[in-house]
């Protein structure tokens, strides 16, 4: 390692020896996001905003695909609306920003920043609603809410992020599942195939779900230290809302009746897990589906003879299909750029240099392995593909092996607190559904469910907690 | 005209009788947008956000391709750091909403939610900007944006509105001067281009630029009933903001320096114009290329025969390329899907029936010229995409002709009274460049200064208003 491979690493404390501070200097040093003036509140920085634009239009043609259409509702709420669903308020109130003046007057009623926006969209759909033939709502909106958080990370928790909301009203029960579980796959399928990040899917306990809904399911990604993120999150609202807000349309027998509601949203906070996820001591590894320079090609003594004009000729034939870069900057050496796109993350690194022309080669760098190895210029551009689809299979599968290896199925409390304090992941275990034993657990070990997952396992007949019968395997874990 | 189609038009004032109302009619009955629970405030509906996010799609490629890249700045801006440019907080504290409790909590400092992102911007860009080598720096959002309005217009002034902002830095006084014109330029051309809409470019007077400016670049564009709309502005901010958050790097020759500094942005507000210009008293007029749907196919007879075979053989052939949607409602009669859809201004619709199979031939029908025609279905695609570029330069060269037809010079007061309350549009006029000439004007007609434009004409030697030697052309306008 030269000096200046050195200097870059150093920059970044290992993960093994402070996470936290890891990700810190991670997301500060390669240009993710920043502090702002404002206690709570990141400034997404055009490196960390391009993830974003990556995941709004991989989800957005998903979206779009399954009959859903964007719309915007007001970013203020008044407070009588947010205060109509009595689970939700009590939820949410404690925890928003709240407008008291315009201008130089002082308003008549407080109005909230909106922290989501079950409420206000429900105002205008108990509005706008007729027949059933207006059925289903199938709308969508990208916004940013606020929620006045205590203590935040940047992309992780935040008292302000950027996210998407869908809002959809269907005519029957079985309707509304349905959409519930489709949203829910959908982002679980983006998680794999665009973050290649694995989650397991399931349903929140009722301690955990969403204020206000009937059932919350989601999707939970597992980090390097451990711990858990729920990463998105799909909520079947039943008719809580509906009835709340009179939402009402007459139905085939003419017959006035209340929709069935569901709500899902994911966040800038899936930033946060790609970073954890995949990240190493050296800074990001980015996925190449979701990275927004997904091959940088670094020329080596550039001034010399045609390198510029090879490199020129291979930046315009992959640029076509391939997100790429060329770094020309003068004031930099290669080793400093090499080491700086690795700290990026960047998938791929090409280099080209004089010998390499001659050799009708180029060099190639995977971030992921960390390999090089020289490739002939003849269908660069399909090596390259090719090379960026082993990256997203090779990042997928580690991350999998990752999660399995901290997996873990327990059988009574001892060993649960052993693991927790040791080697910290999942932990599958029974529960017998009391609530006060997920609580006690949760007192004792920080540990909450973080899902009861769809796919389901016997590890004992006993609850981990109370030795009650218990018929249900959740997973446990120590959560962002 | 049969009854249905009556009772569609009847919906709709008239915009000679009332133009205001015409304009009200046509965004509520055609599901653009609704009016929200919060005064001011506006939900903006599927058809009307489609049209958002085609101009934010064409926007943001333009962006793109001219070196700019997207990022994100809290919702939520200090009391002190809009204070911190006197002319800003001067122009901006009177319309801003405060937050000032956060949970339960009060505040220790107010927080205004953003009317415009300068100050916040340029508190981070002070923190971030170390060399000239770092310049310049080419940053846009897309956001929201609250401004406390007395009485508001949904897309025209509300007090949320949609928009994308543009903070820029430079090297030097030229290259800011280059970036605020070449922002303008691509505003002019996306109007022209995307919207059909002929814009006037100019720079504002000093009493109608942006607060905290050096100078205010605009395009305005002339509406059916000969009022002004503002529809896009390009501020050269010279080093006001720099200077008063001293944001400062080392420039080449190691000394301290201020950047300069220019901010743009274009709001839904156009979604406005666009109604404004090529509506008419069937409702919208949607110019082809910002159509949320470019091509409606209505199936005549639909159960007979193969007709819906060869509906979805040609809805497949076209969606390649073209925005298009089969109308297959099979509650609906013909002739009330016809209506429905000319009222939504969708540029083009095909009807097909059997006998429409038996020739090879299909039935087109133009909203912009609500002619008819048959056409054969050989090459239909190419047909279709023919026709929707005529009909975007036919609507561009009619609201062209219009605004040219209401575009006066004028070289007296009395004269220019008497247009704008008998025949009102734009005014050319000389001006000898005194605000109180420009006040004078504004009390007694209500006009003001749209803009110098760049484009000058010598009218006469005289300023309209005070007789004084005057060298300036200038348009002036009753305005939204």
């Amino acid at each position: 390692m030269g000096k200046k491979e050195k200097q870059f690493v150093e920059e970044i404390t290992p993960m093994e020896v402070d996470f936290p501070q890891w990700y810190t200097d991670v997301i500060l040093k390669t240009d993710l996001v920043d502090y702002s003036p404002v206690k709570g509140f990141m400034v997404i920085k055009p490196y960390g905003y391009a993830i974003w634009e990556n995941i709004q239009s991989y989800l957005d043609a998903k979206f779009k695909e399954t009959g859903h259409k964007n719309c915007y509702f007001p970013l203020l709420i008044p407070e009588s609306l947010l205060n109509k669903e009595a689970e939700h308020v009590e939820g949410f109130a404690p925890e928003v920003a709240w407008v008291t003046h315009g201008g130089k007057n002082e308003l008549s009623e407080r109005l909230c920043v909106r922290p989501t926006s079950e409420t206000i969209i429900c105002s205008m759909y108990s509005k706008w609603l007729k027949s059933y033939r207006d059925l289903p709502y199938l709308y969508n909106q990208w916004c940013s809410v606020v929620r006045w958080e205590k203590s935040t990370r940047p992309f992780l928790r935040t008292s302000e992020f950027l996210w998407q909301e869908g809002h959809t009203l269907h005519e029957t029960y079985e309707e509304a599942q349905e959409e519930t579980l489709q949203m829910l796959n959908i982002y679980k399928e983006m998680c794999e195939n665009l973050l290649a990040i694995p989650v397991v899917t399931g349903r929140k306990s009722d301690r955990e779900k969403f204020a206000g809904a009937e059932a919350t399911y989601t999707i939970e990604a597992l980090m390097h230290d451990g711990k858990a993120l729920q990463s998105g999150t799909s909520h079947f609202l039943g008719q809580h809302f509906t009835k709340a807000f009179e939402i009402q349309y007459s139905d085939r027998e003419g017959n006035l009746a209340n929709p069935y509601h569901t709500s899902w949203g994911v966040s800038t906070r899936l930033i946060g897990g790609l970073i954890m996820v995949h990240g190493d001591n050296r800074g990001l590894v980015l996925p190449p589906r979701v990275a927004p320079t997904q091959v940088v090609i670094v020329p080596i003594a550039a001034h010399k003879g045609n390198v510029m004009d090879k490199v020129d000729e291979i930046y315009k034939d992959l640029k076509t299909s391939i997100r790429v870069e060329v770094d020309d900057r003068p004031n930099y050496s290669p080793g400093w750029k090499f080491n700086e796109w690795e700290m990026k993350g960047v998938p791929l690194r090409i280099e080209i240099g004089p010998k390499d022309i001659e050799n009708n080669q180029v060099v190639i760098f995977r971030r992921d392995t960390l390999e090089k190895q020289q490739v002939s210029m003849d269908n660069l551009k399909e090596t390259i593909e090719d090379l960026l689809n082993n990256i997203h299979n090779t990042l997928f599968t580690k991350a999998l092996e990752m999660r399995e290896k901290k997996t873990y199925a327990v059988s009574n409390l001892d060993e649960f607190k052993k693991i927790l304090d040791e080697t910290p992941g999942f932990i599958k275990a029974m529960w017998c559904g009391d609530e006060k034993c997920e609580e006690k657990i949760k007192e004792e070990t920080g540990a909450t469910i973080r899902c009861m997952p769809f796919e389901q396992e016997n590890i004992s007949d006993k609850c981990l907690c109370c030795d009650k019968e218990a018929g249900k395997m959740v997973y446990f874990a120590r959560a962002y």
